[in-house]
């Protein structure tokens, strides 16, 4: 036990220097000057190089090949705690220092370098510094690769999801592949026979950033602990006790703004409910960023663009903009025919639920061949106007900033994330349909604003669980069955085609 | 020349993790929710243990006592950093690591309780937190005092200003204790037969903000490696490179706001000015804390409250509240006497400049005895009342929140911070008066609301100076003279009792 609580008390340590800088990446996001970046830039990379001390101390291998033995009196938290101990480890240690070190900076510095270029299409500039983050990527994946006997790119996917591989992401895209192109042209077909009144603005930004913070509240945030910002991508960072949200705002359209609050929120509210008792171990963090994924999804797609959630919110988003109660376009037939409207489009983050995949499967095809080499950094944006064709029947040939700049993930180094997003969409689905199944009158809850019995059940089942079960495991509990597609499709269907 | 090297290398990783530090400081004061603090105390107390831990490597012991033989061949700048290096590991290795984090981890928690505790005037419930910092602020000032071979006090004193010793605060303030009191009488009495015409609000926050940003970047504070923020109390934080600034607003009254904002600036001027060549090296940093408070004065108290001043100033002002031209209250002659009215109040950082040296000089006799054990915490708010009535006359018997619980300082564990206030208004006033010699125009060039020559100045004699020489070298090389009380005495005479 003694040796349990040493490793305990290391992690801990772990954990607190990952809160320094989990804020340190939000304040650079949201609120450092431009000329603040080279100089953080080095901060970071220090802190990357102390945090990889401290994952690496010889002290924790010694630890744990003594926990080896006394594992026995440890209660099942204890004992998953001990396995993400193990698993932080390995990784740790199976990365040198510099390389650490090397890649935090090399990210950060081309992350910057993307922001400017990107405006510009200036692809020549961010080539080079993003060859050195992808083959410092790949350096990193190796070296996971080896320990954990997999292949490279499947390294990456497991440091995002542990346990996920590239086969188990194919049959899904594959599938989904099959399915999306057809019921698309259906969708869009039934759509154009059916099209939504449009809403005219502008939308003070001030009247949108109290909706959003209204909502925000009302699907259960904690405003004691987080805060709701502006940045260039919506994200959600910090830690559980300490949230931080963030969003963007268009006068001309306030659709994008709330619905990034509200699918921020459901990160934030996986985060907030992350087990308390465990809050500063490894066992207490999030399953996986698939999981993560899900959640937002969850709150996003299936609660808040569904029929019954705009019988609670048409009212509300009309009253905040003063809309004329007579107005048919303030109605939440129509207001739902806005918010579930399909559109081929060039950005991912614009994209709806139905052509969304599709933007995933162009980033994993090419991700994936430039871990095996097939591809380098150099034919990306040739291989992205020939995806793009393939699966959207559009072209990004002279568009490089809607096309292979418009993303931010592999400029700052994060090969291999990008399924995590579809994942996440088939998780979310198939966690909502076992919710209606289990919570009784969701529908009705959710048509009456009342989201506490929702956050109860994903508060029970998925948040407060950390990383206690494989993520594998807690579909199987939670949802009777392993991950699938079919909820997803089904969800889709009687969204997008049912009379 | 190889062991100088390895050392910057050391001090470089040092700077970086300070500016780590420098960030969540600004973020815990600024942006972090109420909730958050538990958790973010306990992350800040591992930062600094880190910290604590690469301040002392045993490396940097052995590099520089191999450098002594080698010092030789260093150039000037070198050798202050060097020397700076020494006592940067003095006094890094005269404290234990876990009297470092303790101390952290009491402070944050203490000035968090404070922040709850103020409103209501809650003593009782602080109290014992404020003896635990302050018994842990002796604990460090005692090792410290050790090392250097002085009174526990003068080892704090010394730990904000370099070189600074009590005799010489004493020296001051008796010189000021002796001269405040009556001048201060003859203020009063000049200024009743001398209304000033009260200019009406509210003022707007948005327009007080847009006015605050103009004068902010028209006295050469640069926004690409900055920016402007709100919180409780006025502070200058981050690091050179992202300096970020901070004031607070009331609708009633502009001047609160932009006044703390001129201020925050003269300390950002500092910041941003800092040698370049030398951004994370020991050399590079500010000189002291009164030296530090000497910018944010001359800007402050010396510039931007004086007549030349708001010759440019008024109509800027005025403009920005729509104010009317024929009103005499927006004359220049009549927001020269609102800047200069003087007035005796409880609230130190509302004072004016002939009454906050009686504020000074109430912390530092507590703050001297607390250290040498003549008093304990629980006489503080008795002492304080008394202290008051003597100096100020005004009691805070029944006051606690605008007594001895208004200052953030003791409670987050500054003790030997306050006498830099006052010794950085007199080496100000002393700057000042150097400057208006020196350069030609000065005056006029104020008037005409151009500040380059006086940044320019400030930048090549102080500024970019960094810790290349000690602070008494400093002002006898810029002023040809040691600090004295007598330029201080000399701009009030002149401002408030001139004809």
């Amino acid at each position: 036990m003694k040796t349990y609580e040493a490793l305990e008390s290391r992690f801990r340590e772990i954990n607190h220097l990952q809160h320094v800088q989990a804020m340190l990446f939000w304040d650079e996001a949201t609120m450092m000057p431009s000329g603040g970046g080279p100089a953080r830039a080095e901060a970071m990379a220090a802190l990357a190089g102390v945090l990889h001390d401290k994952q690496t101390a010889p002290e924790i291998g010694d630890l744990l090949a003594e926990a080896d033995v006394a594992g026995g009196s440890l209660d099942p938290w204890q004992q998953a705690n001990l396995r993400q101990m193990r698993r932080a480890w390995r990784h740790a240690t199976a990365l040198p220092a510099d390389l650490v070190k090397e890649s935090q900076l090399a990210a950060m510095t081309c992350e910057q370098t993307w922001r400017g270029c990107r405006p510009k299409q200036d692809w020549a500039t961010v080539e080079p510094l993003l060859e050195r983050v992808v083959s410092l990527n790949l350096a990193v994946a190796e070296r996971l690769a080896e320990i954990e006997g997999v292949t490279p790119y499947d390294a990456l996917l497991d440091s995002y999801e542990e346990g996920l591989r590239t086969d188990l992401v194919e049959t899904m895209f594959d599938d989904l592949r099959q399915f999306l192109p057809g019921f698309l042209e259906q969708v869009l077909e039934r759509q154009a026979r059916d099209p939504a009144l449009p809403l005219r603005g502008p939308f003070p930004l001030d009247r949108q950033k109290r909706l959003g913070a209204a909502f925000i509240k009302t699907l259960g945030f904690d405003n004691e602990h987080g805060r709701v910002d502006v940045s260039h991508h919506p994200f959600c960072g910090g830690v559980p006790d300490d949230t931080r949200i963030t969003t963007r705002y268009y006068e001309e359209d306030f659709l994008p703004a709330l619905m990034a609050s509200l699918h921020e929120t459901g990160h934030a509210l996986y985060q907030q409910g992350l087990p308390a008792d465990w809050r500063d171990q490894p066992v207490g963090e999030a399953l996986g960023m698939a999981v993560h994924e899900s959640q937002s999804l969850l709150m996003e797609m299936q609660v808040c663009r569904s029929r019954p959630f705009l019988d609670f919110a048409a009212g509300v988003v009309r009253e905040a903009f003063d809309g004329d109660s007579d107005d048919p376009a303030w109605s939440p037939d129509n207001l739902y025919k806005l918010y579930t409207r399909v559109e081929r489009g060039l950005i991912r983050v614009d994209a709806d639920e139905v052509t969304y995949p599709l933007h995933i499967i162009l980033r994993f095809e090419i991700e994936k061949k430039l871990c095996t080499g097939e591809m380098s950094v150099g034919d990306i944006p040739e291989a992205w106007d020939q995806g793009m064709r393939e699966l959207l029947s559009l072209s990004t040939a002279d568009n490089l900033r809607d096309g292979c700049m418009q993303d931010v993930h592999w400029f700052a180094g994060l090969l291999g994330y990008f399924p995590s997003y579809t994942l996440g969409a088939l998780t979310a689905a198939q966690l909502f349909a076992a919710a209606r199944i289990q919570i009784a009158g969701l529908d009705e809850q959710i048509a009456a604003g009342d989201f506490g019995p929702l956050l109860g059940w994903l508060r029970a089942n998925i948040h407060g669980q950390g990383r206690l079960k494989s993520a594998v495991q807690l579909m199987r509990d939670v949802t009777g069955a392993e991950l699938s597609t079919e909820p997803f499709k089904a969800h889709l269907r009687a969204r997008y085609l049912a009379d």
